[in-house]
């Protein structure tokens, strides 16, 4: 799978040295021809995000949802930098499409890395004529691209969707850090569907929410998260609710990724509320949980202590009833009408005990329904997250 | 320094059987008459609130805010135990007034320990004749008392302030889940101030919002949490606000010392968020630095990593310009106009690595000021938190 099995895409990475381990830590996402194509993005909504976050916004308005690339630097966020940051980012893109030969506006930017530390701009003007002339429809150069965009990953994350008339492919960064509004994440995505500027950010803004947005490691939201999806139209015109599907699709599976490989975690956790006042209670009342610091260390522990999951939904500022309350651990019930229900244990500890947990809130009030994925907490986050040396 | 320094009061413990240990698990405070006394209480906003919670709340507005004594179990929450809960706590109430020949309303209970088990009511009645007739004044029964409302907490928790004309005291318990609105904590509070139940509940108002709710673990809000404080009287009129003061002083107290007994805690960190643009935003602001899971890593690790400070505020839900934006630790800015400060690193570091860590943050809004207690995230509270066994 690569990101530029859609038509239309050449894709390029590389080490310029931003990383001093010497890792791949440039990427270049573009169209083949250089032609700017309807382009969709997704922001943090950190009011503290980085200037490539609003140099890529102003790009893309600039632009009228239209895009030739997207360059990414990785080792260092180029947030909190002020001025000289906001100058970096524009350097950046100027760089780029002074190469592809496209206005500058045409060109979007994402960094991922530290905050606070003035961005290396050496090695990036060093390396950006290399890394466009490299760019190229190859799994190499998409794989590279793949690599160039990470940090603390384990490994590249790449996702692909194919039906008989078109595809939709995806690259993405982030570890831990995930959480409500995308925090820490950097994802990219091409289709070879003909879709126009209006819709295709529709259709993102729901792909969103129904992946990166319904998971969390820790609740924080970052500086930089961004996700771009670009639409070659090489394929020509698709029923707009099939791509829906496969972006979905596709963010969907990144989301999981990143879930699997989030820092210190063990186990993935999907916690179901149904029953709400509305789908957006049951959202909000399974994201508490799923933040939940105690519920996280009880997971770690393959404790089903069910009170942490009952206190959090008490206090997740939504309509509820202890009383109508029942909760299931991998299907079987070990709380009802608010109160332990006799139950099997050694079907709920053997579910506990593996990689992938499910509970399930029935919160016995109307019929709003919502899921969030979260993860467990181990020592390893705060190894991963003492110190940034 | 004993919760029955202040004229007007006795108290008791003993050990019942609740736990296993054979640690002390009942407590009693109460007036030496039986006379019902002015009584103010907080009471948790979880709506998954103990059925102790309830029958208190009830039983305080039942007497008209004036109550003989309050009764205590540790080990067993009481939560999530539907019918037989509160019929099991209005039952410690009745036992208890019993005793004092007191009517029902006039006692008030609470519980604190594991959530969803029924509560063990044999050793509760078994217990309450004997820890009725310990009650005293004198320091001995009193530390009993204090002992008796502990659970994880490392010993008890005791404060005193003295003025020539009357006394405020107060024992408390609490040492994880330390969150916004008193999570898993208790606090019993005395005074011989004459004051009468409308001012007293004003009064208790405050000096909570002061101290057990700018104080924060772990964000978790519990099913159990109360202070009350009850006003014998004994010492006459005194000036409501220095009474205020006084009530707060011991909450302050009380409150540092339970972060300073927080689960897996090394350090206890105060964020000043000043320059907001009202104290609530800032305290709001404050308070999502101080429950920020990467924040607290970073304290664990020493590391002054102020970009995660600054992403917190910047997804706070408040008022911020990060161009404005100044952060200090202990008094030394590291961050100025947004962007990283020159500064003495050595001076930053000698901080960090002391028991009590001091962020400032300076937004430069308006004058809204705000500060909140926390503490950092290290290996100690997985341990705890992991299981229940």
């Amino acid at each position: 799978m690569s990101i530029t099995t859609p038509m239309g895409f050449v894709a390029s990475g590389l080490a310029s040295g931003i990383k001093a381990s010497g890792a791949l830590d440039l990427a270049l996402l573009a169209t083949d021809d250089g032609e700017a194509v309807p382009t969709a993005a997704t922001f943090t909504t950190n009011l503290a995000a980085a200037p490539p976050v609003r140099v890529s916004r102003d790009h893309l308005a600039a632009g009228g949802g239209r895009a030739s690339g997207v360059v990414v630097s990785s080792g260092n966020a180029n947030a909190a930098t002020g001025v000289q940051g906001r100058a970096d980012a524009e350097a950046m893109c100027s760089l780029v499409a002074g190469a592809l030969g496209v206005p500058d506006h045409q060109v979007l930017v994402c960094s991922t890395g530290l905050i606070g530390i003035p961005l290396p701009m050496d090695p990036i003007v060093a390396g950006i004529p290399a890394l466009v002339a490299a760019r190229s429809g190859a799994h190499q150069q998409a794989a590279d691209a793949a690599a160039g965009i990470l940090t603390t990953d384990s490994g590249r994350k790449e996702e692909l969707v194919e039906h008989p008339t078109f595809s939709v492919a995806g690259m993405a960064k982030g570890a831990g850090m995930l959480a409500p509004n995308m925090a820490t994440m950097l994802a990219f995505l091409t289709t070879d569907a003909a879709i126009e500027p209006g819709p295709l950010a529709d259709l993102l803004r729901i792909a969103v929410r129904d992946s990166f947005n319904s998971m969390t490691v820790d609740g924080c939201t970052s500086t930089n998260d961004t996700v771009i999806l670009m639409a070659s139209g090489r394929a020509g015109t698709v029923d707009p609710n099939v791509v829906v599907d496969a972006v979905t699709e596709v963010c969907v599976g990144l989301a999981g990724q990143m879930a699997s490989d989030a820092e210190g975690a063990s186990k993935i956790v999907h916690i179901r509320v149904t029953g709400a006042r509305s789908d957006g209670e049951a959202h909000r009342g399974a994201r508490k949980v799923a933040d939940s610091l105690l519920v996280k260390c009880s997971l770690n522990g393959e404790d089903a202590y069910w009170g942490r999951v009952a206190s959090e939904l008490g206090s997740a500022g939504i309509e509820f009833d202890l009383d109508k309350l029942a909760i299931a651990y991998g299907g079987v019930f070990v709380c009802r009408d608010g109160v332990a229900a006799v139950h099997d244990e050694g079907a709920v500890s053997g579910h506990l005990a593996g990689p992938s947990v499910d509970i399930h809130c029935e919160l016995g009030l109307a019929d709003g329904n919502g899921v969030v994925m979260g993860v467990d907490l181990g020592y390893g986050y705060i190894d991963e997250n003492r110190t940034t040396s």
